[in-house]
C-alpha cells in the first residue's frame, strides 16, 4: 500500500483536496463532456508531476494520436516532446485500429480481442520505460463499451483497477459524459474508482460557466461544492473559493 | 424473533428513529450516490457498536479491499485494525475477482457462479468468528446485478434477507443510487428491506447540500423528513432538527 | 352480487368515500411508495373490521412474515394475535420462497409455477377459516411480475379479480408505486380494479407531506382531491378537509 | 354514408361540437385515466340516446361485468335494466376470460384467438338485437394490446373501424390513457378515429381539476379548448364557457 | 429540374415563404397532431391550386376514405366532387386493407407486400389521370412504419422522394407527430424532405393556441418564427405577423 | 502533420476561433436540426475557400442531389457551377440509392455493402480531381446508421477520421441533431472529431433565436459561449459579441 498524497499542482485543485492532493496510489475518474478540457487536465497533471515533482508519467491514449496531443498542448507552452526526450513522459498508443482500409483494401480487422490484457500490457510497458509514478488512460469509454453486458463491464473495470493498483502509480481514467443536465444517471465507474472529478458546463445568467466538482475522493475530507474553472493560456485553472450559482 | 432496538449511535440519527435506533434483527438499506458517505456510515455503525455497545460487527466487502477501508477510516480516528485484533470486527472479502489476468495470462474466470450461497457463507463465517451482532454488506448492487431477470433478482434478494434474519444480527445493505434528481424510480430493494435510509445531495441556494432521509423503518414511528448531514472529521453527523429547504 | 358499503373506519377516509365506505364486494388497489403506510392501512382496515364491525379478515402476505407484521403493528396498540386467537383474523403466508439455500445446499427452487391457482387457494382457505368479509393481498406486485408478457399479466389479474368477487369479500390489493413524481404512468391495475387509493409523498415548503388520494371508486361519488395524511401512534389518519397545496 | 349529427345530450358537450353533436356514423375515441368517468360518459351517451332521442344502444364490455355497470349507474338514477327490458339497450359481454381456474383446475385458456372477428360478431349481434344507432366498446385497450406489432395493431384497428362504419351506428371507443402529464405521446388511435375526446385531471391552485377536451372531430368546427367538467349526481357535466387555467 | 415557386394560396402562408410559395417540384413534410388540420391544409393546397392556379391535384389517401374527405370538406364550402368531375382533382385510395374479415370469414390478408412500388404506381396513375401539378400523400406514417429497420426506412423514404421528383409535381407528405411538447426528437423525414411545416398546439395564458411554423424550406429565405393559425369556416388561416408568445 | 489554421471566412465565426480559424488538417463536426443551415454553412466554407483563399473544395453528398444544392445556393449569390467549371469545387454524389424501383420493377438493392471504403474512395477521388484543401461530407448520419452496433459504429468513424487525416485537407462532417432541447445526450461523434460546432434554435422572449456554439476545437483557445446567428441573403452570419440570453 502506498502512503501520502500526490499534489495535482493544478491551480486551485489541491485546495479542494484538503490542501493535499490525490491519495497516492489511487485511481480517479475524470468525467466531462466534449471540449471540457479532460485531456488538458490529465496532461497538466503529468506535466506538473514531471517538471515540479520529479514524477514521470505515462499517457495511454486510446483515441487521439500522440502527435496531435503534442501539438495541441503547445498552446499552453507545454513541450511534451522535451519531457519524452528526458524520459519523464511516454505516450503509449493503444488505439485499437491499426489496419487502414485504404491501404489494405480490407475493412478493419475486428478488434474484439483488444481488451483488458492489451491495455494492461501497454500501461506496464509505459510505467517501466520511464519509471512512472503517474498514469493516465484517455478515454476509458472505448474500453468499457466493448463489454456489452453490464456485469462483464463492471468485472473488467474492477480487474483493470486492481492491476492499476499494483503499479503503485496514481492514475487518472478519462470518461466521456453523455448527458448535459445537472440531473443525470451516475455511471458505474463512479462507484468503482476511488475518486471522481466532474468537468461540466451549465448556463448561468445567459452564459455558459465551466464547473469543476470533486464528487468523491476516498480517504480525504474534500470540498465537494461545484466551483468555476477556466481553460486559459496556462491550462486548467479552478477557483476554489468562488460559487457557481448566486 | 429479536426484540428491542439497536442504537446507531451516529450523531443525530437515532433522534429520527423515535429516539430508539434500528429495530433489532432488521435489515435496512443504505442507498446513496458516489461520495455520499455510505461506507463511512456503515463503518461508523460497526465502530460505535464495537466500542460503545459491546456489539461485534462483520463487514462483508464486495468491492473495496479491507486494507483500503482501514486506511481511509483513519482520517476519522477509527482504528479498525485494533478492533479486528480485539475480535470486535472482521472483514470478509468476497470480492468476486480472484484471478489476476496479468499473473496468469488469463482473462478472469467468469464469476457467474458467485451468487447467493457464497455470500451467505461469507456472512455466516464472519458472524461466527467474532460473535457478531451487526452486519454490513457493501455494496449489494454487484450481487443483484448478476440476476438479469427482475423476478429472479427479487427472489435472490428475498432469500438473502430471509437468511440474514436467522443470524439474529442487525444488518445494513449498501446500495448504489443511480439517479441524481429528487424524483426517481424506487428500487425494488426499498420494498423488500425493513428500513431504507437515503444519502443524497441537492442544490440549495447555489450550494450542494447533503441530505439524509429515513424513508422507511418498519415498526418505528420515524421522522421521514429530509435532514442535512455532513461528513466531518468525526464521520457522519446528521442535523435532525434542521430543515433542508427554506 | 353484494349490496351496501363497508366502512373503512379509518379516520377521515370514509368522508372522502361519500360518507359510506368501500362498496361491498369490490376490490380496490392501494398503491404507494416504500414507507407510505400501505401495510398499516390494510391492517387497520382489517383490525377495525374485526373489532368494530364484526367482520373477520384475511391477510395474504407474499412478502413480510406474519410474525414481523404482528410485532410491527403493536406500536399502534393493535394486538393481532388476539384477533387471530378469536378467529377474527388469519394470516396466510404464500411467500413463494420456501427452501432455504443454506439449509439444503441448493439454490432456491424456481417458483415459476407459483401463480394464480396457489394464490386463489390461499385466499379461499383463509376466507373459509375465519368466515372472512375482508381480504388483503400484500403485495400484488410480486404476483404480476411473474407474467413477463403484458397481455398475460392483464389476463392473470382479471382472473384473480373475477375469483375474488366470488368470495363475496371486500378486497384490498397492495401495489408498489415505482415513480416518485406527481406525473407518472398509470399502472394497468388501476384500470382493472374497482377502486384506487394512492399513498404518496410530495415536497411542500421544504417539507415532505404525505398525500392520500381516492383516485377512483366505482359506484360512489367520491372526493378525488389529494388530502394530507399522517402515520401517528393510532395508525393512518387522513384529513379530508385539508388542502395539500396552498 | 350517413348524414347529420347525433346530439350527445350530455350537458355542455354539444356546445363544443358546433352546437350539433357527433357526426352521425363516425367513430370517436374517449380517452382518460382511471376514475375519469369514461364509462359514465359512454353510458350517459347511450342513456340519453335511448330515453330522449329514441336511439337504441349497444354496450360492448371487454372488462367490467354488466351487472356491475348496472349497479354503479344507479347512483345517477339511470335504470339500465329498464332500458334493456324495453329493448333500448343491450350489453354484450365479450370479456375474453371465460374459464375460471378454480372451477376447472386449469390455468386460463390463452385467449390469443380472441381478436377482431369475435369482437365484430359481438357488436353486430348487439346492433341487430335492439336495432341500435349507438355503440360503445369499453375498453379498446385490451383489444389492441393483443397485437404486439405496431403495424399489425394499426391494421387491426383500421379493420375494426371500417366494419364499424357498416353498422351505420355512431360509435365510441373507450381508451385508457397511460400518462398523467399535459405533455404526452399521442396514441395511434387518435389518428385513426374520426374524433377524439380527452378526459383528464390537472392540478390548479392546489386542487385537481377535471378537464374535458375535444381534441379532434372530423367534419365539425369544434371548440378544442380544455374545459372543466364534473362528475355529479346527474352524471358528466361539462362547462363549455369556463376556462381551466387562469 | 423545375423552376419557380408554387404559391400555396393559403391565407398568411406564402408571406412566411418569402412571399413566393413552395419551390416548384419540391416535396415538403406537413407534420402535426390529431385535429391539427393537416388534411384540411393539404386539401386547401389542392383546392386553391385547382380553382385559382389552374393546377390539378392528386390526393393519395392511405387512411381516410375519399367519401369522408369529400363530406368533411364541405364545411369549408369546398366542393371536391365538382373538381373531380372537372378532372382537376383525383383521389387515389391506396388504403392497404381491402378484405373485410366479416365478409370473407378471414382475418385480413397481411399487407406486408404493400410498399413502395404500389404507392408509386398509385401516385403516377393519379398524376396521369388529371395531368397533376400538386400531389398529397396522407399520411406517410403508415408507409414508413412498415419498415421496422431504421436504415431501411430511410432508404424507402429516399426512394419515394426520388421518384416523386420525377413527376415534376410539388408534393406534400402528411406526417403524424407523436409528442405534444415544445421540445421533441426530430423525425428523420424532416431531414430528407426539402421543406417542413409544423402544425402544433401549445398552452398560452390558459388557452390552447394553434401554432404554425415553417421549420425548413430549402432554397428560400423563410420566416421560421412560430405563428398563430386558426381553422375557421374558410379553412386554415395563418397570421404571419402575430407572435405566439408574449 | 499540417500546421496553421484555415480561416472559415464566415462572418463572425473566426472571431470565436481565437481569430484564427479551424486548425489545418482537422476534422470537425457541424451538428444541427432541420433548417438550421448546416448545408449553407458547409458550402459557404467551401465557397469562401475557393474564392478568397484559393483553396479548392470537395462536397461529398450522401443525401441531396448536386443539382438541388447548386440551385438552392443561388439565393445567396453563390454560383457553384462556375466554381466547378474552374475546378475549384467538385460534387461527389455517393447517395447510396441508385436503382429506381419504378424503372426496374425491383425493390431497391440493399446498400448494406455501401460503407467505409466507398465513402473513402469517393472523397479521395474528389480531392484528386480539384487538388482540394477542404472537404465536406453531408450528412454523416446515414453512414453511421448503417452500423447497428455502437462499438462498430465508433470504429468505423475512427477509421474514417484517420483516413481523412491523410488527405491533408480540413474537413467538415455534417451531423443531424435529434433532440431540440438545451439539455441533451452528447453524440459519440462529438468525442471523436477534433472540433464541434452546434447550430441550434431556442425560444427567447417568445421568438425563436438561432444559436451558434463552438463546443470544442482542439488546439485552440475558443470562445465556447452560445452566440446568435442568422441565415440572411449573404449566407450564415454569426454575432460573436452578442449574448443569446439576457
Amino acid at each position: 500500500m502506498v502512503e501520502g498524497y500526490v499534489p495535482s499542482g493544478i491551480p486551485g485543485v489541491d485546495k479542494l483536496l484538503a490542501e493535499k492532493g490525490i491519495p497516492s496510489g489511487h485511481t480517479i475518474l475524470i468525467s466531462g463532456g466534449p471540449g471540457s478540457g479532460k485531456t488538458t487536465f490529465a496532461i497538466q497533471f503529468l506535466y506538473i508531476g514531471a517538471t515540479q515533482h520529479n514524477e514521470s508519467g505515462v499517457y495511454v491514449t486510446l483515441d487521439e494520436e500522440p502527435g496531435d496531443i503534442r501539438k495541441n498542448m503547445l498552446k499552453y507552452g507545454w513541450d511534451l516532446q522535451k519531457l519524452e526526450d528526458e524520459k519523464k513522459l511516454v505516450f503509449i498508443n493503444v488505439s485499437p485500429v491499426r489496419v487502414t482500409p485504404s491501404e489494405t483494401g480490407l475493412i478493419q480487422i475486428g478488434m474484439k480481442e483488444f481488451r483488458l490484457i492489451k491495455l494492461l500490457e501497454a500501461i506496464k510497458q509505459g510505467v517501466k520505460e520511464v519509471d512512472a509514478r503517474r498514469v493516465v488512460v484517455d478515454p476509458i469509454t472505448i474500453f468499457t463499451l466493448q463489454y456489452p453486458d453490464e456485469v462483464e463491464r463492471i468485472y473488467a473495470m474492477r480487474d483493470l483497477l486492481r492491476d492499476l493498483r499494483k503499479t503503485d502509480c496514481t492514475n487518472m481514467l478519462i470518461s466521456e459524459l453523455r448527458g448535459t443536465g445537472w440531473e443525470r444517471e451516475h455511471q458505474f465507474e463512479e462507484y468503482l474508482t476511488q475518486g471522481v472529478i466532474l468537468l461540466r458546463t451549465f448556463l448561468k445568467d445567459g452564459r455558459l460557466v465551466r464547473v469543476f466538482q470533486v464528487e468523491k475522493m476516498r480517504g480525504l475530507a474534500i470540498d465537494n461544492q461545484p466551483r468555476p474553472y477556466e481553460i486559459s493560456a496556462k491550462g486548467i485553472e479552478v477557483y476554489p473559493s468562488a460559487t457557481v450559482y448566486k
